[in-house]
């Protein structure tokens, strides 16, 4: 009997060890399964754009059944509700799968910190609909403030400087003036605030590059509260440490993820943020049969610190974990998983960028935005690879 | 001393007029002030366009400092309140002027016969802003839908088959294939409805031209109801007579216009739906030192009825009040004013159209379509020559 393979999740990860595994493997030596609760691969890093209006939500969406023409990858849609690794099973909503390797690949979540009224008054930017529903909300706001003419509506405050938030309020930026002009309103009654509780934007990135795209964003407008952790969060209105309240119909939350609630139900070793445990193959601590990979899980980095959540490292865990399937499979070594980063760049909105290649290169501007579309061609062209 | 003419609303009637009558008269001659609540100039039979994310809003509005620049017209940005015909005085929010000639051109009120409910729970097409409220509105239903899936979300009514209405629903058409894209929803889980009272739509047009249009629509996905007067709406259902409810988030009202209540209010003769009646030079009857222009009078056609108020008809009153006010500062004989019905085209979405040049020619599809865009472009032509 062949073995079965389900894969949680058709993220960054899911997609590429359903692709890398298939490509390798016959639909003798192995059953595919792939769940996720979207028919579309959605392309997350890219997100910002749609929210902003920079681009069409189809442009960062993927059709699954076109990824998966042709594979023995049997796509289901379907939510996952518990994994319960004693009996080797997944619970979804409309059903259960049965596995003999499991794959979960199911991203992360938002972690609001406590922060009181966080969770019910911001929206969020982990899908395409969420994208849309702050785009639609901002144009909405837009619209509504001729009949009530209050700043309310014409305040957009993202919380959160790591690379979704920055990403999110520099193609914001560039948006406000296409939507002032729209409406007929003055750019200057329009305020657009970055709100961060650490003392500088950008962690993980160079302090010089880091102030270079403050420096770029504050030219568009942007305007910054570092150091300045929020409080609470009432309907229309972010309260900051200092005593300070922005009032905003638009509040936006990109400020912190954490691991995947169903992972940390299912009893798999996790670290206080929820992440999974793995082994240097990408096993789950204690269950062999479960390999993990993307921001669910985390490996550590030289300095024993663990890896921040990126999709190129999601994209490494896929290739690494379906070699390691495959080799599974065939009864052949595992191979370990050594991350390998190529380098980060953020837009800062429209073809404005920061960025670092390898471990010296850094540019910022038109190159580091053409780096920044290279890398996102450069994974479409992987998995257009693994789809022949 | 120079004489004062001052001119209520910006829209077609009002803007030929002032433009027509800067271009025959000098600063010494008369001083001329023109009233408008928005500092822009709305081509308001387009603005299904923007309505129907077609057109942006810039397309569809002209800043009245471009189309004055250099006339000895003097803009006031404000809102009419009253019109004391015996003081000569107008009263706006923010002040009040006094005239030797007042010009009123303030336009028509959307009739809501008294229809329970339809004031407070339905949008209606009168302006830009209302445009973009519609299209963000319809965009922002498409959004919620993930997250509150009920079919009043996808359900879209459009009151009232007449030019706007037609146009409204044919545009909306056109939008929802590409809205179902962007939101991965299905065409067929979406409903667009043309609800409207009378037993055909497109009043004033031939009956064959009407029933080109219907099957045009039809295939477009537009569900009628035609001799289906509404008889109540509420937040998310509109009731017809026939006891069928359709339970839609989206309701817009186009079925009815009535004259301008200030017209009303300041004691003008007025016919049962509020238009002023005016001479054949286009004075107020009883008020020779207040011209009248657009869809707040009416003038009528050789059968004794009224013409229906349409853009080609305001501004060829605009093009006769100016030259009567000319002729009256220069103490030459008036005209009287004879209107001339060129044609009419419904734009049906997209390009396609169906419509009547002079008293034979019909014709449909993209002919019909190029003469709708030549009809504007003559009339951007038009206001262009005056304000050379």
């Amino acid at each position: 009997m062949n073995k079965r393979v389900v894969i949680l999740g058709a993220g960054y990860a899911g997609v590429v060890t359903a692709l890398g595994l298939a490509k390798e493997t016959t639909v003798q030596e192995v059953e595919i399964t792939l769940v996720n609760k979207y028919d579309y691969h959605q392309l997350v890093t890219q997100l910002y754009e749609p929210a902003a209006a920079a681009k069409r939500d189809t442009e960062v969406r993927i059709p699954l059944a076109r990824l998966l023409s042709g594979k023995h990858v049997r796509f289901v849609r379907d939510v996952v509700t518990k994994i319960d690794l004693q009996a080797k099973t997944v619970m979804l909503q409309g059903g259960e799968l049965q596995y003999d390797y499991l794959v979960v690949a199911l991203g992360s979540e938002t972690e609001y910190f406590g922060i009181p009224g966080m969770k019910e008054h911001s929206m969020t930017l982990k899908s395409v609909d969420e994208a849309r529903l702050i785009r639609t909300h901002i144009e909405r706001c837009f619209a509504e403030y001729p009949y009530d003419p209050r700043p309310e509506y014409l305040t957009f405050v993202v919380g959160g400087a790591g690379l979704t938030g920055i990403e999110l309020v520099g193609e914001i930026a560039n948006w406000l003036p296409r939507l002032c002009e729209e409406s007929n309103i003055p750019r200057d009654q329009v305020k657009l605030y970055n709100v961060e509780a650490m003392t500088s934007i950008l962690p993980g990135f160079d302090d010089d590059l880091a102030a270079k795209a403050e420096e770029v964003l504050r030219a568009k407008g942007v305007i910054f509260k570092v150091g300045s952790p929020i409080v609470q969060v009432e309907p229309e209105a972010v309260h900051l440490k200092s005593g300070e309240i922005i009032r905003a119909k638009t509040i936006i939350w990109t400020g912190g993820v954490r691991g995947n609630q169903i992972v940390v139900d299912a009893g798999f070793e996790t670290e206080p943020r929820g992440r999974a445990k793995v082994n240097e193959y990408l096993q789950a601590a204690g269950h062999e049969d479960v390999y993990m990979a993307g921001d669910c899980c985390f490996v550590l980095n030289e300095q024993g610190r663990p890896y921040p959540p990126t999709a190129q490292l999601a994209i490494q865990m896929g290739t690494c974990v379906a070699r390691n399937l495959c080799a599974e499979l065939k009864g052949q070594a595992k191979t370990s998983f050594t991350p390998k980063i190529l380098g980060t760049v953020a837009s800062l909105g429209g073809r404005d960028a920061v960025g670092k290649v390898g471990k010296n290169y850094k540019t910022s501007g038109r190159v580091a935005y053409l780096i920044k579309d290279l890398s996102q061609i450069r994974y479409l062209a992987k998995i257009g690879g693994l789809m022949k």
